[in-house]
């Protein structure tokens, strides 16, 4: 028998923006697999908890924590550190899954955003299927992404009219700013990216988005790249991690 | 006083799209305002108000049709096409909200999608307010857009790992494949594009995502783009219009 697996991406911080389709989708399930890592351990994986409570309506379901390995510095070759990363996920979901689900139940993974966007949950999945041995059947649930919740609360469009966006990461934006489009939107970025910035642009930046400790700073990024950072590194000195994305747009 | 505005995205065709943070914006909203425009017209209009009466909970609120002037073809400037129809959208957003909105009430525009995404609402409200007259505050909340139905529905990741994606119309891609990332989802194409695609491409095709007459197809583009096209041309012969979105990628 099959087992099954619901992917259900949960919004970006904040709890309204989980989905009617995630809340049947959680009452589906019996089973949540809740990572917990580092210093977002404690931040995230109680923001997991709280939304088991506030929108399952059953208290037959379960929890079950698991520890993620650090994955180790990228050095020479990324793709070879996020390789030997997912296979070592690939292991760790197996025998969680193995152990923790029965075969006519179905179990959760409750993803930060939306599962499609920078997060390695489908792939490492997709390489456990590929290795044989357990049926599974995954169904995957959209969320409101970091992207989407930055651009609501500055209230702008993310494209310019008619226009491409180019969706980036802090590292991939450290080799140049996009040819092909005038907005990038930016995530996963390590705090060493804006000042490299060479373009004249507007910027609109977001950390912790959604959540109680949200901040905005928007303007012309020369303008703003200091209080930008120094924000950053206030919440990071506070709470011992930042996330943060933004969109930059060339100035014309 | 203030008109107070709530620009809702209401996701890509399935209700249960709807967050929780939208359908709380829904019940404080006492007006809502509903675009009827040529061949979408029934379709389109006809979900926005099966989505009232499904999540609102007073019956109190009021629905407020009104028809979208038709944007002339672009020709030569489609810069000019598209200002022209902002200005005029911004004189019928004006009057509306002058006779149909009181002053101490709460309006609604429920976009498809998010607001975020290749859609001109917010772009006509900050014309608006630009043109002074109204006193308004604009507050968004995101939905999901077609992106995310699409590779949900196919169970599969927006980016390849760390690398960027290229969010662009069917109108900019057959202008060249993106040089700055080998991943480009594609929306509002006329049909004509996909054929015009020289790169060897796997492509994520969807149409009418979350609706009953949802279409997929996946494959590699050259094996697959004759069936796309066909079962493109018959949905638009038996339902008046179709919507559809891809990912492609490119094969290294
Ligand atoms: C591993 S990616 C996951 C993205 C997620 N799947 C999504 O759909 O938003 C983590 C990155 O997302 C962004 N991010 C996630 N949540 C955020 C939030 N609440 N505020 C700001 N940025 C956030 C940051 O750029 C962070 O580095
Ligand atoms: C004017 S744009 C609006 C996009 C919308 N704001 C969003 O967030 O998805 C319309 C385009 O979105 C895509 N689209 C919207 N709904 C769709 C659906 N249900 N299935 C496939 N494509 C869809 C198509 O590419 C269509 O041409």
């Amino acid at each position: 028998m099959k087992r099954r697996l619901l992917v259900i991406g949960i919004g970006a911080g904040d709890p309204d923006h989980l989905t009617v389709q995630a809340i049947k989708a959680m009452n589906r399930a019996q089973v949540f697999f809740i990572p917990e890592k580092g210093a977002e351990k404690d931040g995230l994986a109680r923001i997991r908890r709280e939304i088991c409570e506030q929108f399952i309506e059953n208290d037959t379901y379960r929890l079950v924590p698991f520890a993620m390995p650090v994955r180790r510095a990228a050095g020479d070759s990324y793709g070879a550190a996020v390789d030997d990363w997912h296979a070592a996920m690939a292991g760790i979901y197996g025998r969680l899954l193995a152990h923790e689900l029965d075969e006519d139940r179905v179990g959760a993974f409750l993803v930060w955003g939306d599962p499609m966007l920078y997060d390695s949950t489908l792939r490492i999945l997709d390489r456990l299927k590929s290795q044989g041995g357990l049926d599974l059947a995954v169904e995957v649930v959209p969320g409101i992404t970091a992207i989407q919740a930055l651009v609501a609360r500055h209230g702008i469009p993310l494209n310019a009219i008619g226009e491409p966006v180019l969706v980036t990461t802090g590292r991939q934006l450290r080799d140049g700013f996009p040819r092909d489009a005038d907005s990038a939107v930016v995530m996963l970025d390590n705090g060493e990216t804006l000042r490299a910035v060479a373009e004249d642009c507007d910027i609109w930046w977001g950390a912790n988005l959604g959540l109680p400790e949200e901040m905005l700073v928007s303007g012309r990024l020369r303008d703003v790249v200091d209080r930008i950072e120094a924000n950053r590194k206030e919440t990071r000195e506070k709470q011992g991690w930042v996330m943060d994305t933004y969109l930059l747009r060339r100035r014309k």
